[in-house]
């Protein structure tokens, strides 16, 4: 059998201290040497060396304004009583140098005495420019309107520090202080190279078991904006010999290399022994989450040492490897500080057990919700790189530590700008996609931005009451009143006056293969049928109890009746791919994977609102939206839904 | 003479309102098309619709660890102490399809049975990799250590809604849901067209009257920032028909014209009349400062009207048009929010006017100082490009207002991320060069940075005592006990203990022109020569006071005395110009400008740091870099500098 070897994973601190002593020793643990370029290619490449005025700006005594420049003591005795005439004076036009003799230029109280016999004498334009004299009524304060040489910069003067990561008015400056060329730090080169037999490229029709290769999309990506130039490899197969000779060549022309997958310890996972076999093991396994199988190494057999990080291979892991180990490679090598990420503190909306031996990399979504900040815990899946695509930050349990509990404080560090966060609006409850949709409109129509969570029915309205949520999408049917939503609202929702509007009606029904093979109809065929449910508090789990216990079926007689699934969408996937004969569902989850679909009931899908938050600024482009006829007739057109009553308030609480 | 014509300006608001209802009318006012490129291109652009997933990720049921894939309900019975022996068994990598009957692997509690027989018989490894039988002692859930398909992304699903700005983790995503390739929005072409006879290109060399031009190398650099792509087009001198030719020819290819310079209303002003030329002029002349000169308009002979902006010609107006019009332009063609710089509110540290009928944006400083956030206005000169560099934000003084009181809470919007304000230790007071020296090297050895501004040395004092700097560089000479610095704290620091430390000892002398043509050797010579001066309040002048006072020299018999400079830098560059023939300074400032020095005075610049910041982190890498020999190297070779007693406590006061 397969020999299991366990990775031995050591703290993350102790791993950044061996590899940093490694790089140190290699030399390699400082800022990169520079290189010149011409100033339109240098925007947001980062100084190699301090930038000191060449010449001044401005280089001469320049007029600030169209004018005669005269020189201020001529002035000094002039009044309204005494106006003074000066004939040494010179039109200037602004950016124009003054004469030597000059130092001002009078913009009120003056007249120009114009020289009539020149200009009959047919001179040009330019000459009337330079009239005889000029009368003055104020005396001057020498350099009036005039930019003395060196307003702006002095030669010699420091005008940007080294390690300074430059921006067009920089750009500027440099040009303005006699430069066309500026040093700047080179560019690290990062090779990234995918290995695994079972990858194909993005875009490649797929089978069971290919694995569609974008890490390395990410990864090179992220050095690009993190300052670094990438070169993705194509796909390497899991044969130790190609991955060594590909590492080889790589190592030659790239100041980093980052493997991708084989870091762990199976029987296909190379990456240990490419290393080992080209340089130094430094490091393998590191007690982070997700992302333990991180190695780090060292290529030695060069002229000069080349790091190599292997990374894992989940996409989630190979993301956060790159940003809790490449980007602070390439900012030390760039000099510029490590990327600090705003943060953000936060109360916690769920418990979240860590292992204490780990620093875990938790990703939340966060939400303002009245005055309260609150993160909310995604998938902790390393493959569910939507979990990253969703997040609005990180939140870091140390290790140590067994992880927090709902209601502590947190600090997230924000992948997006504070404000961004002032501006979403929080969706926490069942799944619907007539809310994709709403999403979508509210993004193209505003600045606001419409995030939302699938936890059920009725775990929206708990996330409303705890005050995690704006806004919560339910169906619970009440069994004792067949009435929506309103009885639930009240249990759950004693004390929070809410507005409850009607979104959509929809069908719900069975969703079964394509042909109907088990000429499934009605509930009674489950007990002749798999069947896959979805999650208790679900508005869909309570209509199927309901349901069911109309007709006398008991759970235990329902095989599937156990297996949950959080989404609609996931109901009708795992009819597709044969788990399950039939599910509970809406149309739309139905068709959107081929699926046949059995209409048995219409339930409505309202929006429960905060009252607080119905009224508030924030809730202004959903509500719009809902009532944009656009809007209605997209949802018209998705088949299962019913547009009559959207955006009606069905109820107003307390 | 020259007529003219005053610009009747008219405000921001009412200029948007002509601008975007021009754009409307021209179906223009909205986001431009899209176009597909490959997900190796696209980071950072605009997707231009929603993006659903084509394929479910993963899109089978996949192995979540190397081992055995069985049927769950087969371990329903098992325990310890009944051991289940299963033979429908498979072994699976991570990542490998499960078989259709399973739907589990066990990592605990597993035996394995190998086939001995099977082994002996030579067979490879892979075969004992199925072995004839597991024995299992714990049942397991279903779906245990298998990412079940679609448990990712589904088929169908919104992964990303359209106006989004695409991310590493993005492409991710989109590559993971089965494209490779991504609608997303065209980048805008803008066209930056520099016009004027004076103008010369960065690198030139330069004479009097010579304009580096810069500005379109900002102007590409920020349409570049902010997603467009620029075209810049070379230098076109002042000549009506060769603007209107060279505009007309970009009015085709691009979808905005920035029109450099040429928009105020001089007799070389054309850009109004190439507007006019070419289609219609909007508004010529807004009420904002610095940037009134704003020209907006459209050219209206082509196939589509093409908007054309004309931006004034100082570079702060231009880089400032270039905030306030192009980026909310590309923003909304790009369908993306406008750019929301973070804020931060402040107190402002000065008193400003502001002209009632402008909307004034003023650059600042900011200093996280104790617990006060203090804003400190620059330069408000349109052609002082540094303001801009050295700006941490901007605070908008309103039309209406007249200004901002000492004192007075502001809304500054920054530049800088808030956390970057945090690490800076700002420095107000004496400028010398060895700060500048000191900055670099703080740069280069932390994160943090120190920023100073020059008001000399008094003015430092001031500033400490009102909250508004963590250190002052101060040289103070009390002419009464012949010590620096200490009698002056006293006076003004009454109540604050400051820990007061050496910095350098420094020449103080006549910088006079190369060759020293007036042979000037001493004060006395002031008689016979034009000087220029410090301002009041600069240790320099303190110095000089004190001096011409010993020898019974008046101010009033020195010509220029009333001339005043606020740097070292600036009072060499008035000698190397020739307004004047010596001015009081340090040796560095005349070696910088390649003048000679005639040493007189030794004298002390100390950092005076009040004791509540010399004791903080935050002053931390000042106090290690004075230490630092590498830094006391690099001052020691710096004309007129001794670094004895560097890091010396002089005083330590209250």
């Amino acid at each position: 059998m397969t020999k299991k070897i366990y990775l031995d994973d050591i703290p993350l601190s102790e791993a950044w201290a061996r590899f940093s002593a490694a790089m140190q020793a290699a030399d390699k643990w400082q800022p990169i040497e520079g290189e010149d370029v011409s100033l339109d290619q240098a925007l947001g490449r980062v100084t190699a060396q301090p930038i000191f005025a060449k010449i001044s700006a401005p280089h001469y005594h320049a007029s600030a304004m169209d004018g005669y420049a005269v020189r201020a003591e001529d002035t000094a005795q002039a009044s309204d009583n005494n106006p003074v005439t000066l004939t040494q004076i010179k039109y200037v036009d602004t950016g124009d140098p003054l004469p030597g003799w000059a130092n001002a230029i009078p913009i009120e109280n003056v007249q120009v005495h114009e020289n009539r016999v020149d200009a009959l004498r047919g001179d040009s334009i330019s000459d009337l420019q330079s009239p005889i004299s000029i009368e003055i009524r104020s005396a001057l304060t020498p350099w009036s309107h005039v930019r003395a040489m060196g307003e702006d910069m002095v030669a010699t003067e420091l005008v940007l520090p080294s390690n300074h990561i430059l921006r067009p008015v920089d750009l500027g400056a440099i040009a303005g202080c006699g430069h066309n060329r500026v040093r700047v730090r080179r560019q690290p080169r990062v090779a990234v190279i995918p290995t695994g037999t079972e990858l194909v490229p993005a875009g490649s029709s797929v089978n069971a078991g290919d694995i569609i290769e974008y890490n390395s999309l990410v990864l090179a990506a992220q050095v690009q904006t993190w300052g670094g130039v990438a070169t993705r490899y194509n796909i390497v197969p899991d044969n130790l010999e190609q991955i060594v000779a590909t590492v080889r060549e790589a190592a030659a022309t790239h100041d980093l290399i980052l493997l991708n997958a084989g870091s762990s310890s199976g029987s296909e996972d190379f990456s240990a022994k490419v290393v080992e076999t080209l340089g130094e093991l430094l490091v393998h396994g590191i007690a982070v989450r997700p992302g333990h199988p991180v190695i780090l190494g060292v290529i030695s057999n060069l002229q000069s040492p080349i790091p190599i990080i292997g990374v894992p291979g989940y996409p989630v892991s190979a993301a956060l490897t790159g940003e809790i180990f490449v980007e602070p490679i390439l900012s030390k090598w760039l000099g510029r500080s490590a990327n600090q990420q705003p943060t953000l503190q936060a109360t916690i909306s769920r418990k979240v057990l860590s292992p204490m031996g780990d620093d875990e990399y938790m990703r939340v979504t966060v939400g303002k919700v009245g005055s309260r900040v609150v993160a909310t815990p995604l998938s902790r899946g390393a493959g569910v790189i939507t979990s990253l695509v969703r997040a609005d930050g990180i939140v870091r349990i140390p290790r140590l530590s067994e992880g927090v509990q709902a209601g502590d404080g947190v600090t997230v560090h924000l992948y997006r700008a504070p404000a961004e966060i002032d501006r979403t609006i929080v969706a926490i409850g069942s799944h619907d996609l007539c809310l994709d949709l709403l999403s979508q409109f509210i993004a193209e129509k505003s600045a606001m931005r419409l995030a939302s969570a699938n936890v059920g029915s009725l775990g929206g309205l708990i996330a409303l009451g705890r005050g995690e949520a704006h806004v919560a999408g339910t169906h619970l049917l009440d069994p004792d009143t067949g009435e929506y939503n309103v009885s639930y609202i009240k249990r759950y929702l004693p004390d929070t006056p809410i507005v409850l509007m009607t979104f959509v009606y929809r069908d719900q029904g069975l969703i079964v293969p394509k042909g109907n093979p088990k000429k499934i109809r009605t509930l009674a065929d489950l007990e002749r049928a798999s069947f896959v449910n979805r999650q208790r508090g679900a508005g869909t789990r309570v209509l199927l109890d309901f349901e069911i216990g109309k007709i006398g079926l008991s759970p235990e007689s329902i095989r599937g009746y156990e297996r949950e699934e959080y989404t609609h969408l996931a109901v009708a996937a795992a009819v597709a791919s044969g788990v399950a004969d039939c599910g509970l569902g809406i149309h739309s989850a139905a068709s959107a994977l081929d699926l046949d679909f059995v209409p048995l009931f219409k339930e409505r899908y309202d929006l429960a609102i905060p009252k607080e938050f119905f009224e508030s600024e924030l809730m202004r482009p959903l509500l719009e939206t809902i009532n944009d006829s656009k809007f209605k007739d997209a949802v018209k057109n998705l088949a299962g839904y019913d547009i009559r009553g959207m955006g009606n308030i069905a109820a107003q609480l307390l």
